[in-house]
């Protein structure tokens, strides 16, 4: 089997599988990058990681994920900083130990409204105040951070950021190597700007991910899993796709699906789904 | 109990009364104004509608709804433009029907994406032709078409129009007294350029309704039911409102909850707990 040589199979869709069996289940498809988590790296422990992926051969496209950025001052606020800052380590180890074209890319989700809070705004603000604090540290690890706009339907629990025209007015405010944007297919299909923002993010050599998975429904109870195959669902990848293209993005393509059926599913065989599904719906 | 007087019940929140039930324990709970719903009015009959709705010496705040527009040309697209004609008469005659304040608007929901189809564009561009072919009946009959986006989560299946921002882009292309936009703070308060868009809104005359409940975690199987009342949830009602009241909006706030445990509650306590939860968050 031969797999798109721009195919990211990203670790989440075959969550159960640990990091080893991940890399090997990646390279037996024919699969040349993975997008890697941080608690699968962490089971193992950093070092002994970076030494897996380095022997995998396998090119890593990103690591998910840092961010949680809305907790006002304080302690929680104070541990959220620490943790991003080790995970910009861990992306910059874990690129370096992978092959050529590598990227060192922290995804950041924004996180939610803090319990109790109704205020968006601040919490915003508090979003784009830790991405601040912690450019200094990506830049000197040359790790971009990489803001997800989440759909909104996670607004309230997850993500304050919910367009990619908002993470891009925040990635603005810095370095477009220290800071760009992700763009998931299943959270921004949606936007009536979508095609606007993404020559935005091309423009201003923004986009430092690029994901994609199907919009399936109806929703199923748990909507963080409502995520499908390509082609399962309703979004046109085609036109997404010849955008980013379009945009100048020229890395891996990460395929990142939370579906409890496909986690329940071997992850060989989902990975050679993923190999078919992507040259079939992906036009790249 | 004293009810504020720009509260408007929608139908839709004691969905299991019918209209006589529903007009009945409206006014018992002092609240002055009603949305209808078109299903319960057919029950009923318009004649006799009409008449009940002239009897209650309630106002009529909108009529929910018309709208499906995205079918592509034929059959089933010639039958949604008829019956949003039928609709609009239905409008007039309600709100004629109703007491000195009544709004002649129906509420439009755009549609989602016919079976099969993931070209959003040539949705979207049907709703806006739709819309084009039925301004000319709504002006004659001196209703205002009330579009109104969607939270993105139903873009597939349910309505293509999922911003404030867009719904504005297709009214300003007729005359303000014909087209407008709903503000429903469930769909909408999620949104970075919410209060931007209000203040368009408002500066254009645009606003035809606004309507509230809140958005409650975690969302419930059926995400159409995912609303609760003013206070169970994240929305900021404050800043929202105050936005609504400055963009010039004076009409009456329509409460409409979908949420099955309300629709499981007698009516009548739900009108009294709505009339407490209004005037507890809704700064009006």
């Amino acid at each position: 089997m031969s797999a798109h040589p721009r195919l990211s199979l990203n670790q989440a869709t075959i969550k159960y599988a640990d990091l080893e069996h991940a890399l090997d289940v990646t390279r037996a498809s024919g699969i040349e990058s993975i997008g890697l988590w941080r608690e699968p790296v962490a089971a193992l422990g950093l070092s002994v990681a970076v030494q897996k992926v380095a022997d995998s051969g396998l090119r890593v496209s990103s690591l998910c994920r840092g961010g949680f950025f809305t907790e006002q001052a304080g302690a929680g606020r104070q541990a959220a900083l620490g943790d991003n800052r080790v995970a910009i380590e861990e992306t910059a180890a874990l690129a370096a130990a992978g092959a050529d074209g590598s990227a060192a890319v922290l995804v950041l989700v924004a996180g939610g409204l803090p319990e109790g809070s109704r205020d968006l705004v601040g919490a915003r603000e508090r979003v784009r105040d830790a991405i601040g604090a912690l450019a200094d540290d990506a830049r000197a690890a040359g790790v971009t951070l990489a803001i997800e706009p989440l759909h909104p339907m996670y607004a309230a629990d997850r993500a304050v950021v919910s367009t990619l025209g908002q993470a891009l007015d925040l990635a603005e405010q810095f370095d477009a190597g220290t800071v760009g944007v992700v763009v998931d297919a299943f959270h921004v299909w949606w936007d009536p700007e979508l095609l606007a923002q993404i020559a935005r993010a091309g423009r201003g050599g923004r986009i430092a991910s690029y994901q994609v998975c199907d919009w399936v429904t109806p929703l199923p109870l748990d909507v963080l899993l409502a995520r499908g195959m390509m082609g399962d669902g309703h979004i046109d990848f085609t036109t997404l796709t010849q955008a980013v293209l379009a945009a100048g993005y020229s890395g891996d393509i990460e395929v990142e699906i939370f579906n409890q059926e496909i986690w329940n599913t071997d992850a060989a065989v989902i990975a050679t789904r993923t190999v078919e599904s992507f040259a079939r719906h992906i036009p790249v």
